[in-house]
């Protein structure tokens, strides 16, 4: 077989299809957040970025930064080995124990992307717990997918956030077999949120464990940012809660928080979490330093809530299609693949704002968008920069006859 | 189901079985490596590492920590996004531009850890070429073989680094089918070194592709690091090189190198890659520093050899049994778990000297062994105090009438 030939076929492929991605070269100027710097080629240029998931601008927050400058000086840059063979550093256990007391939760286990966390665990649970059935919301992130899938556990599909579609499958379900429940609180492409109250109503029904995925929401909701299980007190009724250190605390890594023998048990028998080396003990102080401070100031959470509120209704007032939802994220939405990627296209050349477009297969077909993620760093003048570039492209496109899609 | 009941039930019989995990809790003294502070419960003391993977003691290089603080004022903590989204910074480039010429290929990709990359590489390569056989070593890393597994491919195990066995179930495969051979150069538990020419030439018999995990010798071997195939002049023959920046590197994360259209392959359709926030341009700075260091000093790596060296020949002098082995891995055979894990608890209460006990499952039982990693930070005194009370212990042992097992 011909292996190069077959590479070069299938990206060629994915070229014909529209669905090719070329990644955006930047560098972020720290302490000007959202300003960064592009390379293109030989071409430098300013740009805004607009659809960051360090959603508060905690990567650049003197704490966290000066917490990784003490860590590195301190202990140097690598862990030098998994958590089991040197690994394990004092700062990992610290921010262990800051995660456990976020979810208030007995323990919680440092994974080295939130991506791992949902691969490894619920890989290791889902394969483990004998006879276990998973039902898993059907718009579940590909880190869950691929966790159930690798567990070669039964899954069961139910209708996203719909509790009527859930119950009915889980009362389907042979009534002693173990179940769990894996969902997430925000999702990330539409940003609406799961009724997390029904859900751990239908589990204690069912006697199933309620696996819940809070990445877009940690340190963003809650009084504490604990996430939306803080906000609706609801975060005992939880049997495993697992988060991102790399989205709103500013940093990189997953973890979950659950009982402590929960955690011992995935820590024990995780290969995802066992076989790999520890984050550096930098990236775990940064993270603690992140957690601790959100835990104590709502500042970035209410500069933040203001910001999507004013683009919300700056879109609003010309006109530009959202869709509504009651988080973070804002979906503009267009519709088409083509358009989506000309109005990202220009945004960035002709006006320095950087969206990168989201078409199939991260959504479904026709539903193709610009996810904007407005956050305590950037200002009003962003705002009019942000609303005047989209308007005038909208304006653009429709002269051109490219109406854009409703929603 | 008492889920709780069945997980702390589980842990017990870990702890029956002897395979119960307890982490050491450390602060690597950065500057003084091997020095380390460690926390256990109120007791604090101070020990020296015998067993850790920053095997030429790069964690602690003021070029290395000077990239990474700089990036940090640079950039900022987080890379705030996936490697689509906002997550590509310019040290990521520059990184995977410098991993490429370090291995003589077209390009590189990197991942947030070496597990992930052999897990999404191999998982991706065997699940979308169609028929992939996939010819796996027998003593291959957990996470090649989780990739394998997940991709579901046809797999077939051969004898570790024997190529008569190999090549019988190369001829007994059908003979258009596309191949791979997976294998490592380094392994890990007994540092023992594959065949690659004879691997790479039964290869180009079948015509099968060739992946080559190097983490145990990217940095240590060959004139630039580039690891074993570099210094046996084999790198154009492999068509897949991975390695780790968390070992030799110091610092944290993975990557494969290989022709463009491949690595571009794996980009397009890995969702351990593409769904994943990427690494801080922080680690990658302080990694891509690292691998500049060691492509023009030898300096660290023939330290290194002369510890390993050093070593050997005191254990030899001292009747200490060891695997020989053509790397710089010292594994000191116990053969009993109970004796290994006694002499590693003494070694750090007494000796202050830390090397975490292997056991089963991780190697064979009867082949227990305290793994040791000389290092160019161990001096001559460290090693007359590891051998020293690697000698009181053998000879404490001999008394209580508990024989160590020979190799």
């Amino acid at each position: 077989m011909d292996y190069q030939r077959f590479f070069t076929q299938s990206l060629d492929d994915l070229r014909d299809d529209g669905n090719y991605r070329v990644f955006i070269d930047l560098q972020r100027n720290c302490g000007a957040f959202p300003n960064a710097r592009q390379t293109d080629g030989a071409v430098q240029r300013d740009v805004r970025i607009w659809c960051s998931n360090d959603y508060l601008g905690m990567g650049q927050h003197s704490e966290v930064i000066g917490a990784m400058h003490d860590a590195l000086d301190r202990c140097g840059a690598g862990a030098g080995g998994t958590r089991n063979i040197s690994g394990t550093t004092h700062d990992h256990v610290l921010l262990e124990n800051e995660l456990a007391d976020l979810h208030g939760k007995e323990a919680a286990l440092l994974f080295t992307s939130g991506y791992v966390s949902n691969w490894a665990a619920l890989g290791t649970l889902a394969a483990k717990i004998p006879g276990l059935i998973v039902f898993s919301d059907a718009l579940n992130h590909a880190s869950m997918i691929e966790g159930i899938r690798h567990s070669r556990a039964q899954k069961v599909i139910w209708k996203h956030n719909d509790l009527e579609d859930l119950e009915a499958k889980l009362a389907a379900a042979a009534p002693n077999a173990p179940m769990m429940i894996a969902f997430e609180s925000v999702y990330s492409m539409d940003g609406d949120i799961a009724p997390i109250k029904g859900i751990c109503d239908l589990a204690d029904k069912y006697g199933a464990m309620t696996y819940l995925d809070e990445v877009h929401a940690v340190g963003l909701y809650g009084p504490r940012g604990g996430g939306i299980a803080e906000r609706e007190g609801l975060m005992d009724r939880l049997t495993v809660i697992e988060g991102t250190l790399g989205k709103a605390f500013g940093v990189v890594g997953g973890y979950i928080a659950a009982s402590a023998a929960l955690c011992d048990f995935v820590r024990s028998f995780a290969s995802g979490f066992i076989f790999t080396t520890a984050l550096p003990p930098a990236i775990a102080a940064g993270a603690a330093a992140s957690i601790r401070h959100l835990k104590q100031s709502n500042a970035e959470r209410d500069l933040q809530k203001a910001s999507v509120r004013q683009v919300r209704a700056r879109l609003d007032a010309e006109g530009i299609p959202h869709l509504p939802n009651p988080s973070h994220i804002i979906p503009v939405m267009v519709g088409d693949p083509v358009k989506c990627k000309f109005i990202s296209d220009t945004l960035l050349e002709e006006f320095g704002i950087y969206i990168q477009p989201i078409n199939y297969p991260t959504v479904p077909k026709g539903t193709e968008r610009l996810r904007i993620t407005p956050s305590p760093v950037h200002t009003d003048e962003d705002i009019d920069h942000l609303v005047g570039a989209l308007s005038a492209l909208w304006h653009r496109c429709q002269i051109a006859r490219m109406p854009m899609a409703a929603q």
